[in-house]
């Protein structure tokens, strides 16, 4: 699978798309991360790539021309399944988004910065708008991240034991059960004592009851989904 | 400010918390952050940080022992306002939750790995948990990066132009109005022509109408809070 990150600031994108798993599913050819310079295509001596927005008020404005080049141009060596803005005012980010998107092959993911990029790019080129959360944050960047995370380790072999990503939190509409490790006792407090029954079947079905009971005290809008 | 971040990977901390906004509030002393591995706190010759969960099942489960133990240094050496565990089964972040936090002094960020953290931990340490959206990250890091994105940028002074977080989205119980900059016409989409009337007022009500209908269209669900 291919993400192309469109970014102003692509050195915020490094470190965390550069270690740990998502590192291994580079180096193993699973993943393909290209980081593109939004600057390279900005406007004259400067590379000028944002500017003050029209109407007034804060902030400054990703501008058109260099973005719409910078796709094109990405456009011109790949087929994209998905040209995403990220933006606080998308669509919600969730489990069963990112199992979707994970069938895909190429994905270009659009970080904005300052107040966001000029709205006809939204209109024109961008097709699909994703929101990690009800919150603003400083740019895309780290939302990029985020996405590139959760889908990534969908992809069959990032994670090394594929069982793993099926036991989480929304792959069966509950929340995962509590776990624990040694040791069985620690400061007084301790496991469950089912845990260490070994009666599997009896096992799975605690689980499964704290999962609902979680669920239910913590996240009823999700049950019955 | 100051967040103390606890991980087992903190390599992955390092861009998203090195760079822009966030390297400018720390140069600034406006934002002080501190990065520790829990591995300092491993067990035994071998750092051991982590174990396989009781009652079997994929994946490991973070110790009890190394993480308490480096929840209580930190706590040694100053008072935090809450103890947070990144969890998707957690407190759904938005932007209320991110001005609360943002009127604190010291937070501390436990980021999980793997399968979670010793559900102990969770019980009787942890203060708050909170999720950044319904979906499932590798680690709690991009979500620590996000959640301090998100709380940092609202410290006064840590934007250059401090009117800017005001007119962003959720901040009025509204998403944020389009936005454009030049030029004027683009590939033959114009800017909206009441941007480029110079009448203040109009631009203003203009703007609150287009908030008000992109909210109505895409997050009903947050009219009328």
């Amino acid at each position: 699978m291919h993400f192309s990150i469109i970014s102003v600031v692509p050195e915020l994108l490094e470190s965390p798309l550069g270690h740990s798993m998502i590192r291994r599913a580079r180096d193993r050819g699973l993943l393909e991360i290209e980081c593109v310079d939004l600057r390279t295509f900005g406007l004259g001596a400067y590379r000028q790539v944002d500017d003050y927005p029209y109407g007034g008020g804060a902030g400054m404005v990703l501008m058109a021309e260099p973005l719409v080049n910078c796709i094109e141009n990405l456009k011109r060596q790949r087929t994209y399944d998905e040209i995403i803005y990220l933006t606080p005012d998308g669509k919600r980010f969730d489990q069963p988004m990112a199992n979707r998107l994970s069938l895909n092959l190429n994905l270009m993911l659009i970080c904005g910065h300052y107040k966001g990029i000029d709205q006809r790019v939204r209109d024109h080129w961008v097709s699909l708008e994703v929101s990690m959360g009800d919150y603003v944050l400083s740019g895309g960047e780290i939302a990029a991240c985020a996405l590139v995370d959760a889908v990534g380790r969908l992809i069959p072999g990032v994670l090394n034991d594929e069982t793993s990503a099926l036991s989480d939190s929304f792959q069966d509409g509950l929340l995962a059960p509590p776990v624990y490790t040694r040791p069985a006792e620690f400061r007084g407090f301790p496991v469950p004592g089912i845990l260490l029954s070994g009666h599997q079947a009896r096992i799975d079905e605690w689980r499964h009851e704290q999962a609902l009971q979680r669920t239910a005290e913590r996240r009823p809008d999700i049950l019955g989904d």
